[in-house]
């Protein structure tokens, strides 16, 4: 167990990974309690999880900053962190900053673009295999750098535009070729990401609504190349809170007739989701769900706007109209005031947790049991949140056993 | 199938019964659409339930009115049902109102005494055994009067004041001693129905947070006699949603600090509670479930209070201060309103579904595997909504492969 | 004060609309309390207001249907009024339904136009001088028909997008020989609605966000035909709010940041609102308050949403983030649960016998005094609701003098 | 304007004194914006109010603390404030914290006397007479110590139980006797520090709903001795919000069926209304507004409770169910999540320019023009907020052009 971990991080500056080194560094320094941390509670805490102490963190950011500067930022637009917790992580910050390297930008979309700085920038022309050699070398440096025995690639960067449906119809072999021809076919870099990761043995966790891994292509490259990846866009608030209440109203049989959700917030991720672009892979990552729960399309709206006086905290606020009994009308509403990076960044440590411990176990492909964790989760035979918790407890329990029989 | 069923309820013309008489009128006329019953939603939609038309309803209760008067007053107040809908259940309330006998006020609590008629203080002086015994033989006039091959006793009365503990520690032959006494022990009315019922052969469901059938003495009663028995107290807001949101906090590791509920309401069973006696009863059973779901104990508040402009709508605000990552505070709020009535009775009509078809297939005792419908569920293994239902939903697919084979 | 007074509505069979005809008929048949009628409280109430008996109800509709059905409509799908009221109402909806005359499709846009009846229709071609002689001769039938003393023409029809800003800089005599022109100017028929009203000497109220008389050359015309009129878009549910809400956070220097509003409804008025011409006009008139409230512009987002099975409730969930002392940030949430046809009928009432009186004065041009009515009040020095409330019964007491010298 | 003026504060070491020598101090070095302080607005900033570096704090308390270790408290709890603004105004918290007596336990509760430090103990057994002269000799003291031109008393310490209603009968010649009776009467420590800041000449304000100087021997007092005061209980939060919604509803002619009010904090404040004595006087002072304001009484419900997890931050929720025309039930609900002693602290310093300026004027007696800060306003003709503000801005005005023409 004192193999030594690589956490590296797409977005590696932005709120939630900022928010990851933050909790990483006061967790190796003994200096919170693991709380919001699923894997820090039983079942799951007895497993042989990697030492907090043995993780490194690296990764690719478009913008040039310093975690410094945005825990800071942080700090003062959302009061989240304290002064006193960034003092004691500063050594750990600087360290880090070391391992970031500059973005891509291929086919990321205009708001994204728009936020890149002067490095980024220098790679605009290059072309989606340039992008992906290029992040194979920055992958391969870091694992030679701290001398790794595992790499996880997680994406936590802002969401990019829809991508052509098309491109779920080819297998990877195609997919490769398109990559390759003059006018290269539009893949983004979510996905020019992960095909790197994958290329170099690393495990891959996409935490947003950007594609990343979810293609035929991308999974038959990870088969291919033995890693393990899973996926898709972090489930914190207020979809969380869907996938939990709406099995309820399947359960009474009591008919959803609207579920309306206006969610505000005023981070760097607010302000690409002001992208009509942007917005729109997030709003279908979040409107699918209660047609799936409920067996049929009650009428939904889901509103994702940029607050700036909110920061980080995202308030969401759901209005649910639904017929009891004899035609009646009743309504459940809810608001939910939450820090959205403190909430992601746990469940980013947790990912990277159980995706260590299945590539260390050698398990190779789609981690079908981390649903629980994903808006969109990919392999996942169920959108409700109990059932898709007790298949993450049913793995930490068959895991355990086989530890224990060892 | 065509065997007639006997519904006979406890607190007959109150808010919850009353509502039960009319939709059960509705469902056998095919006004209503059964939304809000969980038995007509598969996988137990399928299974051999009672027809609606076979069902009777007889009961008893302490005040002197009719279905037509109770449910006038439901729709004035509260506007649910509607006109036509009421004038279309007409023949039947007139016909059930011939069914309903005075009520027994053994031990019930000043504040429901206070609210009895003539026939019923008629009895005022009887004793717990003189009670039992004119509950018996109503129960089996009624029985004889329509023929019925099954009989439950549905308790939807006003919730009575908290027993003496020691009550629990009484076996069933040492109960029927004390309540033989010259100083008779103080078993509420609630018991003294249950066990009438058990004497006869009737199975019970206590759908109100009152003692009931909760004691050994009547468990091993009930076991004695061969019939079948659950509850206790209807899961049919606030409580339904801390069961529900509850094991999300604790799945994700988020630490409650505090969760307060208050509830306003004015429906009769609001001015019950408003006698603290009463109210302790109640919200003990709101209580307790957050420990056993948490694993600790948050600082919590449940208040009930009654209001009367909001007849039977019951309006909930819970604020949860949680915890997450690094000592974050953050908040979430719900507000429900629901109209209290029409989301118990399609319960109660469940749950006389399922005990009949337990009773027609002989089985004796506790069912287990309807905690889903309960804030206190007897012999219920686990305080989270999704495992209780699916604790149901595998009886029913037990029972419907059974009835396959056949 | 035995004085005839026509009430004719431009969308009289509209929600609003009928709302007014069914609380006439029971203010005149004294079944119901005038609760929620501002003149009927004093200050106001002892001025010499027209008898309800004395009012006679007509109006444009480009939709053709019946208040019976209408009034039905609303009680299925809103619960408002009640069968019981809708019978004793009857006669005087069926007297009233024979006073509609088919409406002016002129400049209307696609939505509404989409709304259109075959009589309506059957005048798609007419220019604007035909569609002004057309109400004339509506409104001098009406007037000669039922000998009426004063006619009040009120506009509570669906909102039409906004007008090009050019038509604030036209006089009436420019204004008119523009819509006389072989390709006439656009003039919107809530304008066109209010010149014949005018030229017929009728008063007018513009109860909705439509331009109607708020144009400089219109109210050119008012004054010289003698007339009185006032406007624009009633304030009945979250413009109120922000009325009374924002003097208080102005007169505690505390500092808004931003004031977010989601509004959501099912009724007609939302399925115009859906088209996001239309909805331009509405949100402009709920969004220009705050900064002239505050002294400055927080940053402000209002949404106005069709949600089907909420009829005619209006549900607003407002969220307003304020910064108080030392930079601290607060937040206050309100929603509000008003039946808007149930809020603005009441002052539809109110404006009728405000305008009423005032034409029975021979007062003439715009009625300063009724700001707090109006989301946008044409004349109104104050944005703030309790201000425009003290001018109300300041102009009360006023007039109460003069009565009184007499 | 040079004047020295001190500011003495009882409960010096509370959250809401410490947040007035945090902000003090702030302002004075210019470290923080003005905002939520309405003496910082126009018409009322140009007023010539004393400058605030010639302000200086002193005080009594029953704790032994130091305003460090406070402000420390509500940074941690709380998270307002910031470590750096704190190490800015150190220096400052450290003279004033000089300044601060042993305080008074007389009368002021067994809840109260359980949180007293061994220095005020010592003074357990003192008479009323003792008290005030022990008082007057700390307020001497300061004076001369400081060399201050004026003096004023703010009573920001937690609420005492309520008080005989026969004080309210008594003159002050007849109260003087009584105190000094062998068996003394029983007047609580608030007014014991009226009376020893009166005797001396120094001006009071009583920012809590303790009875203090709401007396009418006190008010005799006052105006013999020619000083000024006012009071009572700092308008915050859900009650400023009573005063501001309430006019609306009775504007509209709406009526209020019902109003709830649950408010739940976590500060020391909290802990001292736990007891139910001292809850009384605060809920009497929240609870009188709404009928003053509708001119019915509504049904009402007020609730205070102690949740931990909130620190300073009071979160209310109200529920106002109303009726409107043709008594249609509508509803409105807020939340209000304001930090108590954040909103508190400006408008302590407001009171206290306000106090000193009409001191320096040569005012006496009560203030009647304040009422829009306080709860229970003294000598205040109205209890709604819009006319309040009203009020002081008009007394601005008149002293505005008096300063003018001098």
């Amino acid at each position: 167990m004192a193999a030594r971990v690589g956490l590296w991080m797409v977005g590696a500056w932005g709120g939630v990974a900022t928010t990851v080194a933050t909790g990483l560094s006061a967790l190796r320094q003994g200096l919170s309690e693991p709380v919001g941390l699923v894997t820090a509670k039983e079942p799951l805490a007895s497993l042989p999880w990697a030492d907090w102490g043995d993780l490194t963190i690296g990764g690719h950011d478009i913008r040039e900053t310093t975690y410094a500067a945005e825990a800071q930022v942080l700090w003062e637009k959302s009061r989240v962190f304290s002064p006193d917790l960034l003092n004691r992580v500063a050594d750990d910050f600087a360290a880090w900053d070391q391992n970031i390297q500059p973005g891509v930008l291929v086919n990321v979309g205009d708001r994204i673009r728009s936020l890149a700085g002067e490095k980024s920038r220098s790679y605009l022309a290059e072309s989606p295999l340039q992008a992906i050699a290029r992040i194979r070398k920055d992958l391969e440096n870091f694992r030679e750098q701290h001398r790794l025995d595992r790499l996880i690639v997680v994406n936590v960067a802002s969401t990019e535009p829809p991508v052509d449906p098309a491109l779920a119809e080819l297998d990877w072999p195609q997919l490769q070729k398109l990559l390759g021809a003059s006018e290269p076919i539009k893949l983004p870099s979510s996905s020019l990401y992960a095909i790197a990761a994958f290329e170099c043995g690393a495990s891959h966790v996409n935490f947003t609504p950007s594609v990343g891994t979810d293609l035929p292509a991308l999974s038959e490259l990870a088969l291919t190349q033995g890693v393990v990846h899973c996926g898709r866009d972090g489930k914190t608030g207020e979809t969380l809170l869907k996938s939990v209440l709406g099995p309820m109203f399947a359960a009474r049989n009591l008919h959803v007739n609207s579920w309306v959700g206006h969610n505000i917030f005023g981070n760097l991720d607010g302000k690409v989701l002001d992208d009509p672009a942007n917005k729109a892979t997030k709003v279908k990552s979040k409107d699918h769900l209660l047609t799936e729960i409920l067996g049929y399309k009650p009428q939904t709206l889901v509103s994702i706007e940029y607050i700036e006086s909110l920061g980080d905290w995202k308030t969401a606020w759901d209005h649910i109209h639904f017929e009891g009994f004899l035609g009646t009308k009743m309504a459940m509403q809810f608001t939910w005031q939450g820090c959205d990076s403190l909430l992601a960044a746990p469940l980013v440590l947790d990912l990277v947790r159980i995706t260590e411990l299945e590539a260390r176990l050698g398990s190779k492909g789609l981690l079908p049991f981390v649903g629980s964790f994903f808006k969109s989760p990919m392999g996942c035979s169920t959108p409700e949140f109990a059932t898709q918790y007790q298949q993450l407890v049913e793995w930490a329990q068959l895991r355990q056993s086989q530890f224990e029989k060892k």
